[in-house]
């Protein structure tokens, strides 16, 4: 048994909010437990230099903390004046995460601009990040759809992320920040609704970790993305 | 009568919703109608450099805006690596604020960090974060007291702010984003409960304008403050 | 009676040597006491991207302190890697002074930067910056109408701005260095030739203080601020 | 067969060649085929802020690319002013790698910086890093052996690490550029002498790919990583 | 003959005048014809911290160029947010041409900063800020003596600095901005009042040029030092 | 007698290994005895902002040191996020001495990037970045000629780079790391295979030093770089 009286295998209580901000072309506010992560899809009429004229869209993500979201205050980025490599490799991850689940021949030379902002933070906050800025994404490109700007979806597959970790030797699905810091290994899946494999990252926290541990992982992660994926689509109407 | 219905000399709905997230010594949803600011206060046991060791506390405040709380996406000051002459102007002002209504000899050597972020806009993000910063430090300051730390509150006045603006001739209270883009003049007054000055900012946006209009603006922000005192008395519990 | 000898109502003694250097299309040295700032108007035949082919001109203004222009030597913000806060609060308002006087439409496609920069500082070098801006951008439209690129001057007013304080309970005029640092209550008014107003900044040094105070402040400004047209047109040869 | 005419599970010619640069405590240029990275240790005898006194030491790494090390010239990072997402990501991967094999509370109150310079890159840079970073390191730690300032080599495991992707359906070990960029699934194996798991990351290219894909990629990385081990032990002298 | 009349081994007007500002230790306001530099001195009671409890002093310097100083407007270096590698190559020369004429043991435990901004340009910032930057430190110095801080002037040598060129093939002295485009070689020579040599910098400005052409310019530019060294003696009255 | 057993008038050994890296249009490994330096040059078909359209091409380089090349560790610049002064002063050195010995108009629209990063560092890194950036850059226009993009190579003359020292009174040629830090005068010098000028810079280290003194250095320069061009020749097959 769990400290918050969780199952290894069970999820946070999960809500996936629509429509929490009203500018965005998409919004959710997600929450995975204690951890809230606004986020928020932005439909732009121009794509990065780099593909300019290549009738192809892209998708691009940007992640923040708010400064008080954590236990301790941590320092505001826009007053330290750079992204920490963290956030760097948070959005990146985001980015790529979404990009594989659209046809951006599809989408067009428009790029979506996915904004994952943490107002509260319990650990998971980049699976979080990726599950709810999917809803957003949909969102907008459902937008899209209605003014008839696209015929239909441009969606290949529907994403979902979650943690897994191994503490005193057990698996457990979806830590929160207590659970990740006594982690003796730490992964983060990215999975469709098939089950096929978008990302995964493993780390060993403090010493190397059998493949058995990873395996069990890999398992719990199965079945936790299986419940986001019916969540996401409920929030969804779908 | 105004496009949404109010009087010229009626506030938007504001509500200020204590507790939305549970990690900062002090929490404040503070809403003026569509503008949503998440005001925190983080109690430090360390004054700034310039403080040590002179029985003093301090005060400070950071402003930003999430990149989709607004109608079009503004870059995320994080990424851009500076904060703009805008949000250091505002987080100014805050600060500045708040340190008039409070005895920093009497707070200690510790400083208090407010940190406004503004979840959605729609005109006074300004004004929402120094009225929802006082709720948000008077609730840090309880804790103080509560943990014997301090013996009494520190507080010297309650602060408010609003603003108000001409348009077509015609003084109106708390301005939403709308009114704004098309007043003549924009003024932003930050008053005490006994009505006095801490702050008085009034700016022509395109012409210069008249001193009778300047008094006007004054009138109903006295009376405007004086309703935004007693919401935050309220949601103070006082 | 003052420090200084000056009368409560009595401003430094005030010069503004136009044609101070030689390159720049305006140039001032303009002196409010001790408080020395070069201010220079440069045309440029290019606006701004957000004003390309929309027949308007811009005005904007940059403001910098020399690093020993104070008491104690400052930080050279070039070498710092960044603006303070303060640095660009002041030159928005410089900007936003001067553009409330001219009629962007009639200037044309051009703009013009106002450089303010402190050689000496004590007190008010905001409003001294504003005041010989204005000098400097009367100097430089001049050589667009003799030059016959302009037809006519596109200033609509005259402005100028100065300091007030309130010191052990008195209204003040023109603040220097130390009266500064003594003042209860600060205020910057920028008006124009006719006693409009442009920009109004009120601020609580310590505590928050009197409506009355203001009031007092606000009369005196409207006759330092007439004086100061007065001179600004000899320098002129108005 | 593969276009470089090597076996699907055929490594590229490896080399470590230790004392490439004489300052270093550690120093060894790797070569992963056409790929060169010039890896340092520097030992210096103060930790990092955060572990201060507490008797425990600490492993950090950068990683930098020289401009033309690339088919086309990439800008210098130190001209741009700051470091890549994919610098940052790397270089915290590095780290983390090196401080899952060591003591370091053994290692006592010092720091061991890895340099992980890219002189010429051709696919695989973060696993020949890696790997390289290893040598280096265990030469520094011999240093501090044979100056007696350790009684034995603080090291619980010997690491390595090695790139596998999935071309037109095939699983492949150790990718130069040109399969790289092909590639419909990219993984990075950081395994032990052993086989243990340091970390995984695996990513979808294009679209998302089938677990068995990974099942195979994890098979060819533990062969790989197995000849690795060996060739470091042999540039060691082990 | 020159365009302005001066013959090839002629100065431009030059002038040094002292205490052009109030604030600092030393200040010379240094003209060579068209161009104006303000150097001022500031005494700190701190040393660098390489130099901390080392019973030694330090001088160093700082360079800058007000915007419109120049033909056309330079961009301000603080709002760019870096120092130009021109602009620290000038401050680097002055602060190596101005330590190498004083005795920093005997300065004692104390950092001289001379900040030398140029106001307006015509060739010749950096001889004219090095001249005038030994004006505003013998300045600062003295007040250390006057004051019974230093029993005597800590300098060894005196220091002036002057440009030579050779245009059309014929040396000249001190160029200033249109006879400084055209050299084919352009030179900086820094010499002390005994024609010792602190540094000199030669450059080809188009193609390479022959060793009797810089023969020639040293010979010119010792005439020149010998009477900047006269007028410098003359402002500080000895 | 020097302390590496050198003659006064000797250079170190000096190698130019061409070809170091593949992918570079010229490369040279460069090595002034314990000073390795990698040069490469990069062909672009896009010449700066400033020249385009001019049927002229451009030089320029940069310059960096890995951060362990050194006796003890420097910060990576990238990771501080900005070049120093001294790194800007040297590859604006390198730039400078290259265009002085190219006819820009003969190679046409096109800009050629010199990198010149230190692998290892004992001394004279400048002296032999210029004279290796010299073959790097002959070996890229051999490729432009030998591509037919141009009919023959646009150098106007060969160039190279070496240091003198003034040590205890007596002048050496080609100093090292120990040489250098206890020199009392330090001269570069630029100069043609023809021994005219193209950068002379010539700095007394403690106190000024005799003009006696700079011609032994002159002399014994002239010498070496002699032995530098035949050493380039014979590299390049000349």
């Amino acid at each position: 048994m769990r400290e918050s009286g969780r199952q290894f295998n069970q999820l946070r209580e999960i809500t996936f909010e629509t429509g929490f901000t009203k500018h965005a072309e998409g919004s959710c506010l997600t929450r995975f437990g204690d951890t809230h992560v606004l986020c928020t899809a932005t439909i732009e009429d121009q794509v990065p230099h780099f593909l300019r004229n290549k009738g192809t869209g892209w998708i691009t993500a940007e992640y923040g903390m708010l400064p008080r979201s954590t236990h301790t205050r941590i320092d505001r980025e826009a007053a330290r004046g750079k992204q920490s490599g963290r956030t760097q490799e948070i959005q990146r991850l985001i980015g790529r995460s979404l990009r594989a689940v659209i046809d951006l021949k599809a989408l067009g030379e428009r790029q979506i601009k996915l904004d994952c902002d943490v107002l509260q933070a319990d650990g998971g906050t980049r699976t979080a990040a990726i599950s709810g800025a999917y809803v957003a994404l949909h969102l907008a490109l459902q937008k899209l759809v209605e003014s008839g700007k696209l015929s239909s979806l441009p969606l290949t597959h529907q994403v979902a992320a979650v943690s897994c970790g191994i503490i005193k030797g057990n698996p457990m699905l979806d830590l929160d920040y207590i659970e990740d810091s006594s982690a003796e290994a730490d992964s983060n899946f990215v999975l469709t609704d098939e089950g096929k494999i978008i990302e995964i990252q493993t780390t060993a926290e403090d010493r190397p970790f059998e493949e058995t541990h990873f395996n069990a992982m890999m398992g719990l992660a199965k079945g936790g993305i299986q419940e986001l994926i019916q969540l996401q689509r409920k929030a969804l109407g779908l």
